[in-house]
């Protein structure tokens, strides 16, 4: 069946970098423009967002730049965090609290090491049903031949253990990129479940090597990796559902002898998401992905306002205000239309 | 035992690329500097170089910049390579023939994808005693799993292949960068050896990820890799020796949205070399690796002239005429001395 059009809901990005300053002001306002409707907040800015109060400051920020848009906020779990605080998070509507394991990715100079000093702050959000929103890396260390390839597999180990001790706790595993990490989702129960980027569908090991504009963290790995991602996707595996991971740097920041860490998503999220969903045939499948699972596990309300992707081509912008976007001046089979 | 000086003979780079026109110029002038008085000089040009005549004409380019150093010639395997070319290049002591399968490094489009078709040129080198050298990686197969990490791995059944069939031919794996390729080479005959780059010494996939400057083919692989790398150096096995591949490349080539592949070692290279062997605690091994190994296997005199290493930190230069140098601006711990 020859499809051209698709009408669905606002989808949830349930992972996304809004960052400060001009790259915020910049990125907030193409949210819904890209088909978000509602997005979870990583809490990696300088300072990091470590209190309630901080939140709601930058989610008042945020909505003061684009209205459209309902901002779920997380916490970056950090040794200073009280039980006090995550009660007074949970009564502000905070649903998440988002752990980086020490210096894995931007911003994380103060990541955990140790997941055993965080339980009693774990049982907490069991109770209060807060999500633990997991960087699944462990630090690379060459004497155990870890390194940014196997570092997502090696912490496999630690999402697991958390979950045998804490089984109601609700679990994200974000950004998965491997097929270890797939099968060690689909093993576990039903408290936890994975996000999958747009580009980590499209990209291998291959292509970011020497291509800055398409090296993130995790890093893309092997073709047998993405192939296991894109299969748990077309099996309709309610586990498994949509977070960008958009992360916009300035084009200084990629195309240097050192670039960030990040892929710019936001502006186009559902025009990528229909073009890659159409190639692997699995259309029926986007709605699910994009606006349903997540939405379920996260407890929250369908949202009610719909856009419409059409079959017309369009050509990605070369940036945005000094942001190079994912696949910038290719081709793009979708777009999203009044 | 604490070494503070080291003088060994002129070393034998035995894999370089010295390019054309202002690479070649700024380059060429600077191999003694490094330290190496012989070079093993790569064929892909543009054009590529092909035949005796082109080989030779290079060669002359190569004097006339720098007449202190021994160019060694090689040519580039492809189909129109007929065995008269093969006996007119042993006449003018061309010395080896380089093999790269298709697009997978630098001026390889045309590389090959059968090496069947070119037995009867094998039978003829190994008749002539030409060395066969071998960019040892598969192009990249999504369907077949198989990437930049798993490149070299993949390669080595056409390697064995190859020596099965040709076992007096000699044979060069360029730049090898696994324990697999490490395993291979030790476990084939002796007409089997390989080349390791100072870089792949070094470096791992975490050091190349988003740093363009440390971006190679073929990448740097995991730390076990890396491992046995220095562990076969350690070792003393004089089936593996000192082909630095370093491969210049405009900062303007390397800092920018695609990158091109190649680290640059030619102007300090023994330094460099000084430097890791002291790290890993085998500078006695410093000589044979550079100087007597390779020579060796390619049936080549000693060099008679001498240069002393010293133990006298220098900062590496930022760049070398818009070449921005392996480690650069990094401090070195060893220098050349007159």
């Amino acid at each position: 069946m020859f499809v051209e059009q698709i009408t669905l809901p606002l989808a949830d990005d349930l992972h996304v970098h809004l960052r400060q300053d001009h790259l915020m002001q910049t990125v907030v306002p193409l949210i819904d423009k890209g088909g978000a409707g509602r997005v979870l907040v990583m809490p990696n800015l300088k300072p990091h967002i470590k209190t309630t109060k901080q939140a709601l400051n930058y989610q008042q920020a945020l909505k003061a730049l684009n209205p459209r848009v309902e901002y779920l906020m997380t916490l970056y779990l950090n040794p200073e965090l009280t039980i006090e605080e995550i009660q007074k998070a949970a009564t502000a509507k905070i649903i998440g609290i988002k752990s980086y394991p020490r210096g894995v990715t931007t911003n994380s100079e103060d990541g955990i090491e140790n997941y055993e000093i965080y339980y009693a702050l774990f049982a907490e959000m069991e109770k209060l049903g807060l999500i633990l929103n997991l960087h699944g890396e462990v630090p690379s260390n060459a004497e155990k031949n870890i390194c940014i390839l196997n570092a997502e597999e090696n912490f496999l180990q630690h999402l697991e253990k958390i979950h045998k001790n804490f089984p109601k706790l609700k679990i994200v595993l974000e950004h998965i990129t491997t097929k270890a990490a797939v099968e060690k989702v689909e093993e576990l129960g039903l408290t936890v479940s994975a996000t999958i980027t747009p580009h980590h569908l499209d990209l291998t090991v291959d292509d970011w090597a020497g291509q800055n504009h398409n090296y993130c963290k995790p890093v893309a790995k092997y073709p047998s990796d993405r192939a296991a991602l894109r299969a748990v996707i077309k099996s309709g595996n309610p586990k498994f559902f949509l977070g960008s991971d958009s992360a916009p740097h300035l084009r200084s920041a990629k195309e240097n002898s050192c670039a960030c860490a990040g892929i710019f998503t936001t502006p186009l999220l559902l025009p990528y998401l229909a073009d890659t969903f159409e190639k692997l045939n699995c259309l029926n499948k986007l709605k699910d992905f994009c606006c349903t699972f997540g939405r379920e596990f996260y407890g929250l309300s369908a949202l009610e306002q719909t856009i419409t992707l059409k079959k017309i081509s369009q050509k990605i912008p070369a940036e945005y205000n000094h942001i190079v976007p994912y696949r910038a001046e290719d081709e793009l089979q979708w777009r999203i239309i009044d």
